[in-house]
């Protein structure tokens, strides 16, 4: 039976709240997944969707502040109190489109890290060439990592593809510049040894071609790295989608091809960007907690809503901490 | 007045030599690029095309041999004698497609590196959204870098800028996962500084998505993170190419999209991938070295052997000597 609590929004986070928020969550609402807003209510007077529940938190962390600001400053901000209504069993699971740095910041205040996980990592699924899906992390929440934490990130990916995507032997990657043993910058070639010591499908060095064709189901890399190789899938499909554009209006027919084009971009966008699962999921914390773009829309809001709840269905927390305690608790940790 | 003298091509270096080598020799020459086929004379005979030159190198660098080959155990290998062609004023700049360690290790060590820089990195451009082109570099010399190798890849990226596209006062970027000071990982951090401290348009943290839009014309990184970046945006296009395809297949007018998609794909792929600059060149060097893509077809080598002598046509190598005695020799050293 699914659960029936809600998921928590936060309606103050994010470059379009809190309309497109409160927007995303009545779409959400209307797809059947219970939502409780979390943001001042006295902004939100007048503007609560039908059959959302609301919880009063006043304070909000404006983009400029430090990711510290929850903790410290503002212990009454949205972006803090969703990770608490998880903790305390109210909410199954919580959204921001907020700070990226004060949510995970708040996440792991609140809700802790799972035994063996010494910082937990951003991941989400980008669209593979043959069909299947890469559990890409970490994203940007660790930029500079030891050996043990690409093992910890490998352990947490791996229990991701099997629980939520259905894998049985994820097939998990080390994303290096050749696939070669020895390829690799100083971490990776450490980070080599530890992989291989893990009771995981660890099938070596992948490069991004590679890893997007599909040779595994799960790329660990560094947070600095992770971010880059994200944000320029992004960033490529940006292009290409103008570039492609330009070039069929140089052609004749022009006109059918874009109409042609506009439904075949949309899913294509739709399957390429990570505003298509909602966002990304900081693995290894107590609780499902899931990060959504800066940018998101109603419809990406709605997506991270639904993403959050079947991450939260999954059993996926229970799994990790399953699979940390044997798999990392006795690895040397820094 | 254009260089009489030849571009020297390895010809037994890519996945295809040396027939695509070849055939890419003979489409360059027709286009007027004069060229020296440098291999092993017994393997070229009855297969040169009108109009070359050849000079004999008996020896071949397998993909699976160490980068120091060259250097140590077949000083006779044709990856080391174009290189050797430059150095001795016979030839104007030299193009390889084989083993890309081995071309960088033998362009080191035959040609030098220009005073002021320590390690030389490989540049090429990729187009930008708003129609420009991103000079991105270092893309895998030098996997493991210093502040000051980010300041010297800065520089040489510069004159690039100036120099080969003939922008006035190039934007340099440095590739990091946010745009405020203080992103970055450790070396991206410490990096910072030194970019600061130069006397080019420096124009602080770009993060992917803002360089591939045309936020900067210059895009410095360490060459671990560069080629990944690079092989991401490869691999995008590749697999963006398939779900798009797939996406018009589902629709009604097919064939007659797919016909509209043809050209412009083909088209899109040529300003979006290094095949069609040719491939990488090792800046720093004394002498304009290229690598291209160990794929490389016989209109990508012949894109290389263009690119070549248009590099070396340019004055690039005598503005790099003269930007790295004023801004990189009094810079510490490691």
């Amino acid at each position: 039976m699914a659960d029936p609590r809600p998921v928590a929004l936060d309606v103050f986070g994010g470059d379009k709240a809190p309309d497109a928020i409160l927007e995303g969550a009545a779409l959400a609402i209307a797809q059947g997944v219970p939502v409780v807003l979390v943001g001042d209510t006295d902004l939100l007077r007048g503007k609560i969707p039908r059959g959302a529940e609301v919880v009063h938190a006043p304070e909000i962390v404006g983009m400029d502040e430090p990711a510290s600001t929850p903790l410290r400053k503002k212990p009454n901000s949205s972006i803090r109190r969703i990770f608490e209504l998880v903790r305390d069993g109210s909410a199954q699971a919580a959204v921001t489109c907020g700070h990226s740095g004060a949510a995970m910041a708040s996440a792991l205040h609140v809700l802790g890290s799972i035994p063996g996980v010494d910082r937990p990592p951003l991941c989400t699924v980008v669209p593979r060439g043959d069909g299947g899906q890469l559990v890409l992390l970490d994203l940007g929440a660790n930029v500079d990592c030891k050996p043990q934490h690409f093992a910890q990130f490998a352990v947490l990916g791996d229990a991701y593809a099997r629980v939520v995507l259905g894998l049985e032997r994820p097939r998990v990657g080390l994303l290096a510049n050749g696939e070669e043993r020895g390829k690799g910058n100083t971490q990776v070639r450490a980070a080599f040894g530890e992989l291989e010591g893990l009771d995981i499908g660890f099938v070596g060095n992948v490069e991004p071609l590679g890893a997007l064709r599909g040779e595994c189901d799960v790329l660990v890399c560094d947070g600095f790295v992770g971010n880059v190789m994200l944000k320029t899938v992004e960033g490529t499909i940006e292009v290409a989608g103008r570039v492609l554009r330009e070039e069929l209006r140089r052609r004749p027919g022009a006109l059918f091809g874009r109409w042609l084009l506009a439904g075949g971009f949309r899913r294509f966008r739709q399957r390429t960007t990570y505003d298509s699962v909602g966002g990304a999921i900081l693995l290894g914390v107590d609780g499902v907690a899931v990060v959504g773009h800066g940018r998101a829309d109603a419809r990406a809001v709605a997506s991270a809503l639904r993403y959050a709840r079947s991450c939260a269905g999954s059993g996926l927390v229970a799994a990790v901490r399953t699979d940390a305690a044997k798999r990392l608790v006795r690895l040397p940790s820094a």
